[in-house]
């Protein structure tokens, strides 16, 4: 058995999310079915992490095992004729089988792009939160800066989530301004569920004057959901970029904004 | 009655072009179902030009005659309730009725998008055309400049167009490359039937060895179709900007790239 890494893109707009669910085609699913037709085999393809319902990845990392002889750079063009044009594999290597692409994963980036406009974009319907009243993006920086370092984000994740430990590095934690888009970027060790959701609708919340600078300290502290926003809708979310200790999903794709 | 101007962006993904059809849902057939929803009149929406199926536009221009008495700048807002997400109107006002949204148009601006990357990309798959081999872009800006100027685009045509004249002045020919993007804008002061396609089609032939830089020249002059490349497929094609004596679609609109 041999061990294929994947990086792949995807516009989440029609799926479930990642992970098979109950209701509705998840992304995995899709790809397991065309590694089937491909090779003859039920795989498993485990992601870098679950991505949500309608939210996307410019760099989603996947792994699985195969028995097949295809080389492992040629799973690239394989799955692309077999896959629906929303999802595209990227790049594709042989992997030693200690690399798993979630617990191998030293660092995450994601982006959340809002269309700060009068009127919604119809390009940008599927991968931006529209915004149509003013926000204060330097109150939203001064806030985004709270973030970053060793924290404990328990307040930061959707309730009723089961996991061993909130801690987590943020290294990177910014707004930034292109025109009529704005992007929320945010690298680290790894988020909790919802976490970055709650992160941007918090700060817009901040960024409207209906929240302190302060809510974001107060809740790192408290560990309070309540202290914080409202979750903000999925599809303004990209996977951007996954990093391992001995691989970049940066230096083997060619990556542009949506 | 009140002649109301609109400006409208679409993703023309879903639709049988601008102006409405045998075949499939026209966009034209769309904004004039709204209107009658809205206003309870049959109206003709006349655009700046017609846009073939699964062509683009960030800014196209249209006027109708209404005797509602909503007011000329609402009609944006209203509209844009009654509209699918791929269809968004920027802008509206009232204009003379003098004002013909075809023929006061002065100039106009196109962009053809091109991904030039190994694998196609999951969110350009509406709005690019996908090409992985190599393209020679310094030479391809060589031909692009030979447009430049007041020639006889004949040959520039889609076969059996019947038009007047076939002289036109382009204002701007050039290739811009921004990471696996590449973007040939131009802007003139009007184009025959598929010619931006034609142009562009040719120009990758170019870029790709199969036809000389001549061959832009030569046609100019022979005036026949057969001396250039293939049409280029409708989906890299944005209607980007109308411009009128007293009216700028890039001064009333928020522009990004898609």
């Amino acid at each position: 058995m041999r061990r294929i890494r994947l990086v792949i893109e995807y516009d989440g707009s029609s799926y479930a999310g990642w992970q098979v669910q109950e209701n509705g085609l998840a992304i995995q699913q899709v790809i397991e079915s065309a590694l089937f037709k491909l090779t003859g085999e039920t795989v498993c393809v485990t992601g870098s992490g679950r991505t949500d319902a309608r939210v996307h990845a410019l760099a989603q990392v996947a792994h699985f095992d195969t028995a097949s002889r295809i080389p492992a750079d040629k799973f690239t063009f394989a799955l692309n004729t077999m896959l629906p044009a929303d999802i595209r594999v990227k790049y594709s290597d042989e992997v030693d089988e200690n690399f798993h692409a979630r617990f191998s994963a030293k660092q995450k980036h994601y982006r959340y792009t809002i269309l700060l406009a009068p009127h919604a974009g119809a390009f940008t319907r599927n991968t931006a939160l529209h915004v149509h009243t003013p926000l204060d993006i330097n109150v939203m920086n001064e806030a985004s800066k709270l973030l970053t370092g060793q924290h404990d984000f328990k307040a930061f994740m959707a309730a009723n989530t089961k996991v061993k430990s909130t801690e987590r590095e943020i290294y990177l934690s910014g707004w930034s301004i292109d025109g009529p888009l704005l992007y929320y970027d945010i690298a680290g060790s790894g988020f909790l569920y919802n976490m970055v959701r709650i992160i941007v609708g918090t700060m817009l919340e901040i960024g409207k004057g209906l929240l302190p600078v302060e809510s974001i300290s107060a809740a790192l502290k408290s560990g309070n959901r309540s202290d914080l926003g409202a979750t903000a809708p999925a599809k303004g979310l990209t996977l951007m970029r996954v990093v391992y200790d001995d691989f970049d999903t940066d230096e083997k794709i060619y990556k542009f904004d949506q």
